[in-house]
């Protein structure tokens, strides 16, 4: 039987436009989905800091030694509050200069006239950086051990979250299932607990109440690197469902 | 003159549903501008973290001695994965129990017969907790030294946050002012970081893309809990906009 291996990630998200609440925060799901279902990587903490160089380097720091990867996002434009790029370098007490392929990607992209101070300051990374390319925009992200850093808008991590496939282990694939019923949390609490300590060690199951079609509802959501044992937590619940007379919402 | 008071805040995000990237998370946004409109309070750090008992204790013992504040969402429901209340219990070494005036409230909303274990659940707390009310559901959030948890579906958190004001001790009204200019960041980096590095201590000046009207166009966000150094800040901004000819945004 093939080994079940458990590769783990964090991402740290850095801005303040997230924390003040201005500006709502999208790259999480997006990021945890596409390790999820393309890596079989699970997203186990989440952080969103301040651009303060002293709070980023303490996470990269705590976060790079707890998990396989680290994900950040944000701060690598070229405006005075973009710090991720510099302060990964004194977390990893490595120099912050010109990434020659990064400088002459953007030269490039820019032409030598334009090519002003902003735009050359996204070419300096810590120095060992491998890079990330972005169709979108040309300015890269980059990786350094295990960090990888992203930009902060939206539609360019997406596209260039393909370009960080190369440097990722895969774990092993985690597989989810969904079942909606029509009953509220409370009236399958005890059943549920049952299933889940029945398979804690294999399974994960989840509930989460919904509204729908003018009715309340949960969605029982289970998960594991096991079909079979998947298959077996289903089996289970589709019994106790049916005797307590639950409707199933068919999607 | 007033003293200005510095008041801060963590938010802990609790639930596998919001790092697995199966949920959107949404809460952020509402407590941190709730946060800062109301109560003159920044929220400084946010994490998100999964249902273990393990990692809750953990981040409440580490969050609540670095923070004036903290707010969890979710795990406050009926269900074996709602586990919050018991993990600050034992993070603040104190009973998980019945609290009195919750557990009438809830078996007055749900009627005797149909006040079950589930049910019941939610009326176990921290031993000390004060109740945080629920006008949509009943179920109440509670206090417990400097740490308030809410529940985590974003309707019924948003009709509890006003119930929080009593515990919280208010900071300096923070200001924000925001000017939409059509031109790219680093055309304007230079500037920027200049005018930063006048009013370092007095305002924080963010800088973020955005596509507006066919256009792209940069929002120079800056805030400070001084009215007069924002409107400083802003002059010396329109001053170099003008000589730059950049085309402002009107809204």
């Amino acid at each position: 039987m093939k080994k079940n291996k458990k590769v783990n990630a964090a991402i740290l998200i850095i801005g303040n436009e997230i924390l003040s609440g201005r500006t709502q925060e999208k790259n999480v799901a997006f990021i945890s989905n596409w390790l999820n279902s393309k890596c079989g990587i699970a997203v186990e903490e989440v952080r969103i800091i301040p651009d303060l160089e002293k709070v980023i380097v303490q996470n990269i720091k705590n976060l790079s030694q707890k998990f396989n990867y680290v994900f950040t996002t944000g701060g690598i434009g070229p405006t005075h509050d973009d710090i991720t790029a510099q302060s990964i370098s004194k977390a990893f007490k490595v120099k912050y200069e010109y990434h020659k392929e990064a400088y002459l990607i953007l030269e490039r992209y820019y032409g030598k006239i334009k090519f002003n101070d902003g735009r050359k300051k996204m070419a300096k990374m810590p120095k060992g950086s491998k890079l990330i390319y972005n169709p979108s925009s040309a300015a890269p992200g980059f990786i350094i051990r295990n960090v990888l850093s992203l930009p902060g808008v939206p539609s360019i991590l997406n596209s260039m979250i393909e370009n960080c496939t190369p440097y990722l282990i895969k774990g092993s694939k985690i597989y989810s299932s969904t079942l909606n019923i029509f009953t509220v949390e409370s009236n399958i609490a005890k059943n549920l607990s049952f299933i889940q300590k029945k398979y804690k060690k294999f399974v994960d199951i989840g509930s989460y109440p919904f509204f729908r079609l003018g009715k309340i509802g949960v969605s029982i959501v289970s998960r594991s690197t096991s079909k079979l044992k998947l298959k077996k937590v289903s089996q289970d619940l589709n019994k106790f469902i049916k005797l307590k007379k639950i409707k199933i919402l068919k999607t």
